[in-house]
């Protein structure tokens, strides 16, 4: 039996349990289905799919079991109860974790003699099969080659490593970079349109600027990665200046600047300890604040 | 006499005057410079740039005068006590100012008979006459078109319209877009970071990723324009738990979510409203805050 022949079971019939198992009816591969809410996945049972009724009934079905839930309390209400049926199977979990929910889930896998892989999926639901989606993955190797076909056919896969939590690591870093992007372009966008300027016309200038402004992380992480902060392009007292700026233009727009007085604070707070002269990099160190309780 | 044989008066030598006037000397076009403290453009004399002693001396060399000083104050300081010698004659003001100050000193221009053209740098001084530099450029069509070629010279040049102070806020807008996004690119930095994965990797990650979610600005434009915020691709309810995810897994890593929970509370801010199925476009209507005085 090739990878493509292997059944499939997955877990959770949301917007984007509904795409993985799409994905794979349109290969004719066997998939049983469940969900908690019964009923919601009708035309995935027209096309060909399997619903079980229960969690049990849907891991007997064998292969791989794909977790695609809301959240990891979701994870463990649902798998806790047949952690005997899933010893020396395999789960691959793509329900969106932290770091140590994912941690957590490969001990509580390990400990039950069950294989993990946990994936971070970087797509919308639309996008599954597609050629812009991304899944990244960690935790078992063995896994990942195992079903590196599956995981290939709803996206682009990679694999991050032993550390399960390493694939939600990267993926959350990255959406909390993408989310402050959006709010400075929609920022930027309240302060135009204000200003009788539309914001499909700001877009159209906003997009090659700021794609073109990604370039600058590689020598920014590189100057993270030294240490030395000592020979910026741009000084924390000019950027501190230039928040200024953006901030009184944004005030007279009547819009409120809050997304820069945020950066300005934490640079003020560089300049204070007398870092003025360094680069804006300083300030991923004042949001070091040290581990708290998750 | 051609235009690049047209002499150019520069008041401002500091890190941006040096680098527009270097660009000009590189062309071996007459330059005349004057700074505010005396002996700061030794090698530029040295180049044969005409050094002035004072404004009025810079001014009577002919030609554009071109302001780059520090803000709004140091050119009204500048101009304000040679304002009869300007009258016919022509400034561009490089300056970076608010869209009010713009148009603060249009009309200051206008009333005293001097063509007045303002100009927004969107580049680091060792960019200015290099492929990647740009300057928006409103106010006078006529001062735009008069001395297009040297203005393209320093960068390249888009023309904005007649409102003064149209580049600018089309400048510190994207600006505002810029800062918010390097605040994301090094708050995500410093979440791997806390886990053991370099700032480099993280850019290598990042920087194609960043790129890409660029191309959402159009759609996200359009929505703001419609104004029918009701068919987004993910909900402000779904965005909401995300960012809680986002901010979970940046505490775990001990590093302050603070520009996560910005955006967190202005989500929050559309669901209370009862917005909570709409787009997260509502939440540029939730930094409208009325105007107040700049
Ligand atoms: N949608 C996206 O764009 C996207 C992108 C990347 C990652 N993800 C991740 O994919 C996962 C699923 O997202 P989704 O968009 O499919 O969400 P969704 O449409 O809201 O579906 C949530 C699923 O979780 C189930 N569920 C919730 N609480 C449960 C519980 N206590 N026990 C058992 N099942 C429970 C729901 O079952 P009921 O039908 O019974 O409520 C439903 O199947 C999430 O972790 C999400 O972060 C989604
Ligand atoms: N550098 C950049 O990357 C960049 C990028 C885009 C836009 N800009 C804009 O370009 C302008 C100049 O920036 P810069 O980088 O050249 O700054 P800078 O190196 O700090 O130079 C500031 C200049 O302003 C003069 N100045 C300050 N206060 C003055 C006053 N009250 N009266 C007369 N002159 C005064 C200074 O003269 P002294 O020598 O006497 O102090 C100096 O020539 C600013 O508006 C800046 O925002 C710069």
């Amino acid at each position: 039996m090739t990878d493509t022949e292997l059944p499939v079971t997955l877990l959770g019939t949301g917007a984007m349990g509904r795409a993985l198992a799409g994905t794979l009816l349109d290969d004719d591969r066997p998939v049983t289905l469940w969900n908690r809410t019964p009923g919601r996945a009708a035309d995935l049972l027209a096309r060909g799919a399997t619903g079980a009724a229960t969690v049990r009934e849907a891991v007997a079905a064998g292969g791989p079991v794909v977790v695609c839930l809301l959240d990891h309390a979701a994870v463990h209400a649902t798998l806790d109860p047949v952690a005997d049926a899933l010893r020396g199977r395999t789960i691959v979990n793509l329900t969106t974790s932290t770091p140590a929910e994912a941690r957590e889930l490969a001990s509580w896998s390990a400990e039950r003699g069950i294989a993990h892989l946990d994936g971070a999926i970087m797509a919308t639901p639309p996008m599954i099969g597609g050629p812009g989606a991304q899944i990244l993955y960690s935790g078992s190797r063995t896994v990942f080659d195992a079903h590196r076909e599956l995981l290939d056919r709803w996206a682009a896969s990679t694999y991050d490593g032993a550390d399960a939590g390493r694939a939600s690591l990267l993926d959350l870093a990255m959406l909390a970079a993408m989310y402050s992007m959006f709010t400075g372009f929609l920022h930027g966008a309240a302060m135009v349109r204000a200003g009788g300027v539309t914001g499909v016309e700001f877009a159209e200038r906003a997009t090659p600027f700021l794609a073109a402004m990604t370039e600058s992380f590689a020598a920014s992480a590189a100057v993270l990665d030294s240490g030395d902060f000592s020979a910026p392009p741009q000084s924390l007292d000019w950027t501190g200046a230039a928040l200024d700026t953006i901030g009184r233009a944004s005030r007279e727009q009547g819009v409120d600047p809050a997304p820069v007085d945020l950066l300005r604070a934490l640079v003020r707070q560089q300049i204070d300890a007398g870092h003025g002269a360094d680069d804006l990099g300083r300030i991923a160190e004042g949001l070091r604040v040290g581990r708290s309780a998750a």
